[in-house]
């Protein structure tokens, strides 16, 4: 049915600058979207079942643009290289493993739980190359009740021999067949996943440019992350006048098919204007390009420009999965950039962050990450009671608090899509 | 009688690029020392207790350099402004609270159980000018088994006039006094801790001066933090040449009496020399440089300079108390430097972090934050079981995961000085 009302202090976003708080209040789930936010409950949803969270914060789910199932495992761990020593020394060999199964199973059992146990109600999710894997990670997820995109990715050149695609046919078709066979999720859908330019021939972007146009799936990859890669992409595609161009090139960037780029730290003027002619998403993941000495992006300019953009946790790269760990270095790295690099870019403030984790992300999902009336129902509760205090706080203080030390365990209670993911006690910490 | 054994998996810095890791392996405890670590248990320890955290990993306790007790109720809140800002906006707001005891009783409470349950065994805390309640932070603090210096706030200039000493002398007469009534704890010493330059008038810093000849007590304070905060002080005292030289006009600058300045972001030539010269500790205090917009502190240079280098969590410029996110963030935040600022000072590695944090910080204590023989034994006991991985992983690497991974709940022991601070199950995230 997903009727229901849900009691607590209200929070979410309305746009960048407008943080709704409603203290004390109503959201409605009817149908499994937001009938809206009521300080007193309307006559007509008298007979919902009611959520009863005084006292407790109420926000939207939030979520994860950009993060890499199978580098779970070993999150925190070999964080001293840049970008492409790191994917040939840590990333490339943890991701082979997924050719077994028995490993398989037993990592993204792990990261499918903790993923549950977040925040994250939405999530944008690289798997590996091998569609076997991909699949038993997208039942796992499916389980879990969290909305994803899930992509097999895609990579055949520059890569090691053992975590290579034999050929772009050959990736074309497994990848045909692995969308075929998990198209039939309620929560779960495939997305086009080419790795990224430098390890993606032009004939395997060719074959991925003609699946999106049978199959019209969204699609992700990464973009102008590190300066060393943007070097080696322009050797690698001279007849291309910025990064974003060797997506373009073949259709693979946003208009039509709607696609996240993450990272986008040192996109210069000719890529950005494509990003935003052309609906492209950013996935900003502040704590990796700090952890691979990348840089930090300028979201305040991509807020300001209007492109659509959101947070991503981006692990391995990224060490937590928590979004509102994102939110906290997203302000943090906007106000170092400030200090050290352009005083021109004002840092984030607090709404702006909770909008990137909320309404920004969410809107890759349609409309998702806010309680505005016919919203999907993505909703987090959180007892903060564990963060004691001895003055009084508003809800809005409650919620500012939390981008910087919330942890799963003060999440009581978790809806995506109207449906109940789960409701249990705060663990004490 | 304090002489027992701990077995486990155990980690401790020899210095700050030697990282020992005895994997499966006995430490001692004799007169609350540390007696050696050892693969094979000596003969002569067969008949002391041992505690047996096999699997488990057994590091040093954390030592937190930098810490404003009092500030602990807003950390999280309030961070959209520069320094000088922030200072009058909300921390001296708050700060005033401590007049009542009843407030200040309600929140040293939360401050100190949360600090008796991070992995924090010694801090350098500032309290507020109030002396009765700074008495009973430290009656707390005493209480709660964790080792720290403790200090009586003083400012008598440029403060608003309801947390202003009223004059010099009073404000010396006050922290004799207070001097005098805290002398005879066990584990908690007071120090000597004018705010910093802005807010303290030569005659002030004249009669600390002569309380620090009278009774040679270490002293803490701010240094060279914020641009604007640095112009200021210029303008204070024009005959001083930098920042540090302030302080060495009155002799509190190192030398005799340890003395620990935090943040050093913007320290120059001439201040960094006069800080290696006089034996200056430098607080690093990562993130709460990055929330104020301060910038990042050259911890690099420090290193190869041998100036003693410690970690600080500054709540609540800082949110946090854990000085595991302060190693992550000393990390980040020195790659971040390296890419936008200065490519001559290459980030900081794993095993600096957590000499930083362990020996780095531990000297001010003496002999303090070490396995090596003759260390004064404090030690924390991880079960790290919560953060679980299909791979299997060395001490070491699940030693460089919990910088990234630790919090609180996975901290199921803790010795200061020989002594038991707590044991306990650990607490599901």
């Amino acid at each position: 049915m997903k009727r229901y009302v849900i009691k607590g202090n209200i929070c979410y976003s309305r746009s960048s600058t407008q943080l709704c708080v409603a203290e004390n209040s109503y959201v409605v789930c009817e149908n499994g979207s937001c009938a809206g936010v009521y300080q007193t409950l309307p006559e007509c949803y008298a007979a919902f079942p009611c959520y009863d969270y005084t006292d407790k914060l109420v926000i939207p789910g939030l979520t994860d643009l950009h993060v890499h199932a199978p580098q779970y495992p070993f999150r925190g761990l070999g964080m001293d290289l840049e970008l492409i020593d790191w994917l040939n020394t840590h990333t490339f060999v943890e991701e082979a493993k997924y050719a077994d199964m028995e490993y398989a199973d037993q990592a993204y059992e792990i990261f499918a739980d903790d993923l549950k146990n977040s925040a994250t109600t939405r999530a944008c999710i690289f798997a590996t190359i091998h569609t076997q894997a991909t699949s038993l990670l997208m039942e796992k997820l499916e389980q879990s009740g969290i909305k994803a995109y899930v992509g097999k990715v895609n990579m055949d050149r520059n890569s090691p021999a053992y975590l290579c695609e034999e050929t772009p046919e050959q990736a074309a078709m497994d990848t045909e067949k692995w969308i075929a066979e998990n198209s039939g999720y309620e929560n779960i859908k495939p997305i086009l996943t080419p790795r990224f330019i430098p390890v993606c021939s032009d004939e395997l972007m060719q074959q991925l440019s003609n699946l999106q146009k049978k199959y019209h799936l969204p699609m992700q990859s990464h973009l102008s992350e590190n300066l060393g890669e943007i070097e080696w992409v322009k050797k690698l595609c001279p007849d291309t006048s910025c990064y974003g161009a060797a997506y373009d090139k073949y259709g693979l960037f946003g208009n039509d098919c709607p696609t996240i780029m993450a990272h986008c730290v040192h996109s210069g003027p000719e890529e950005v204007k494509l990003m935003k002619e052309q609906n492209v998403f950013v996935a900003h993941c502040p704590e990796s390009n700090a952890n691979l000495s990348s840089g930090i992006a300028p979201v305040r300019t991509y807020l300001d420009l209007g492109i659509k953009t959101g947070l991503g946790s981006d692990i391995a790269a990224g060490s937590s999965l928590s979004i509102f760990k994102a939110m906290a270095m997203a302000i943090q790295c906007s106000k170092l950039r400030w200090r050290l690099t352009d005083q021109s870019l004002p840092p984030l403030k607090m709404e702006e962050a909770f909008y990137l984790a909320t309404k920004g992300g969410g809107e890759f999902f349609g409309k998702v990450g806010s309680f505005e009336k016919g919203y999907e129902f993505d909703a987090v509760v959180i007892d903060d009671a564990i963060y004691r205090h001895p003055q009084p706080l508003s809800a809005k203080e409650r919620l500012e608090r939390l981008i910087y030390l919330a942890q799963d365990g003060c999440i009581v209670a978790k809806f995506a899509g109207g449906t109940k993911i789960f409701e249990r006690e705060a663990s004490i910490l």
